[in-house]
């Protein structure tokens, strides 16, 4: 008999999702950014996606209701980014004690709200019941043509991989106030050659592990190029930086760079390549050196994050 | 500076939803038992709800995780069943303290799926972090033909009303084990005449005064009429009902009912009518007097339910 403490989230999850059942018109279930799921009598898809914001774990009682209220929709509006899907309908359940103070809530509200608003989600429901602790829990949905949604599972050996922006650190507050990839995520769905997508919520390398998984591929990370906003154990580890991560077909970088970079200003950072040695991860460093990376993923279970 | 305490959980649902925005394919958004959207290039609506499930508020730590998961996936089908939709898509954020037996959660997972399979809702996706206390968040989809949705706001004076099975007493265990009135629900929306429909969750007087809010009507019992589990007190009082609560016009009554227990053996009761009076809910008595009804309605935030 294991507690979940002992078991860890990952292999938790796996357990639970392994039991359940399928459908005929799921065409991705648990284990991507979002499960999605074809429209009947349509020729669109639904992205699914649910994130949890909790206190003490993603955010502190002293922060400012509307960046608390910015991350729980980001985090949503992150998820529907990694598959290329315009957000659509997003619910709230708020779990709280009574004594906090109803300002607090509205401000949280308030925060969700205008990050809606500047992507196109709209909440439309939800639910408040008492609780010992502060908790959000954001469902969202989002659309896009059928058969289009970016997956973790379509990185190929020689695909070049990409991040959206400079990665570590993000407990300073950009964990807080980022702003989610969700245009950077249509123009990738509308670009040639892209392969795996996902967005960086706990952190390159653990991020980077899921795709080799679901794609049966390794890769190579050149160190010396990962844009970074501390030390390197930072930009490679730290989670919730809420970049995206994308490998692109060779032949199609140089151009997607260029189109990337018209459109957002900067360019991605390429980081490495997808090898095809399976779940290899290796790093390459300015001097020639390579060596294979210690896995330190982020677990809940086994430690705090905020 | 109010608290969630001193505003109940109701007012402060009125103040965060009335700032939310609105979307030209919304067709119902907060305040029915789901939200009701237009699916794109479709001749479907969706409808949207979430759910909450939490330790010592919805479930006890010594209750039996099958009926834990059985309640779970229920609330969010109920909420289906009183808007006439299939069961579509389910997503569950599970928080748990890192000392629960994997076990345990496994049991609630065998609940939730084994009332899905029943119903045809499918467990898609969902989140797993670490909280005090356990806590399961649950989101669903459904789907009907556009414009079809059952809603509250579709009584009229001189309707009559009906309860789908007895009310009261769900405390001693009809709260985990009950079964989603989904099929009479897709029945109702079949049907002819049938005007508001909801599901008792929180107490049959308390829910039909929402019924009234938005229908602008009024109500009048006939509390010898009520299937009761226990005493007429907790017939009108007592939540997690999870019955159907819903207005028929006269004229159709009589074959909606015949239909009914044709297709499900027992008939639904008529309990009383719409009168035009918007907000008047009065109680007729077996000896012919009648009383205007006091409102006590649960509320999170100013009781515990368990």
């Amino acid at each position: 008999m294991k507690t979940l403490g002992e078991m860890g989230e990952h292999e938790a999850i796996r357990r639970l999702v392994g039991g359940l059942g399928s459908h005929p018109d799921l065409s991705v279930g648990a284990g991507d950014d979002c499960a999605v799921a074809h429209s009947p009598c349509s020729d669109f898809d639904q992205v699914f996606t649910s994130d949890p914001v909790i206190e003490h774990v993603h955010f502190l009682p002293t922060h400012a209701p509307g960046r608390i209220g910015n991350k729980a929709v980001g985090r949503v509006l992150s998820d529907m980014a990694a598959m290329g899907a315009h957000p659509q309908w997003i619910l709230v359940n708020v779990v709280a004690p009574p004594e906090l103070e109803m300002a607090f809530l509205e401000g949280i509200y308030a925060g969700m709200s205008a990050l809606c608003g500047r992507f196109g989600g709209t909440i439309i429901g939800g639910d408040l019941a008492q609780g010992k602790q502060l908790e959000l829990h954001l469902f969202g949905t989002g659309i896009l043509p059928a058969g289009t949604a970016l997956l973790r599972s379509g990185a190929c050996a020689g695909d070049l991989i990409f991040v959206s922006g400079p990665l570590g650190c993000s407990i300073e507050g950009h964990h807080l106030d980022f702003v989610p990839r969700v245009e950077e995520g249509l123009f990738l769905r509308e670009s040639s050659g892209v392969g795996a997508v996902m967005d960086i919520s706990d952190g390159l390398t653990t991020d980077l592990r899921h795709i080799l998984a679901q794609s049966g591929v390794g890769a190579e990370l050149d160190v010396g190029r990962i844009p970074k906003n501390g030390t390197l154990e930072q930009a490679l580890y730290d989670g919730e930086d809420y970049e995206l991560l994308f490998t692109v077909r060779p032949d199609c970088a140089e151009a997607l760079i260029e189109h990337w970079a018209e459109r957002f200003g900067t360019p991605p950072a390429c980081v490495g390549r997808i090898t095809p040695q399976p779940d290899k991860l290796s790093l390459s460093f300015p001097d020639g050196r390579v060596s294979t990376l210690f896995d330190k993923a982020f677990e809940h279970f086994s430690g705090g994050r905020v």
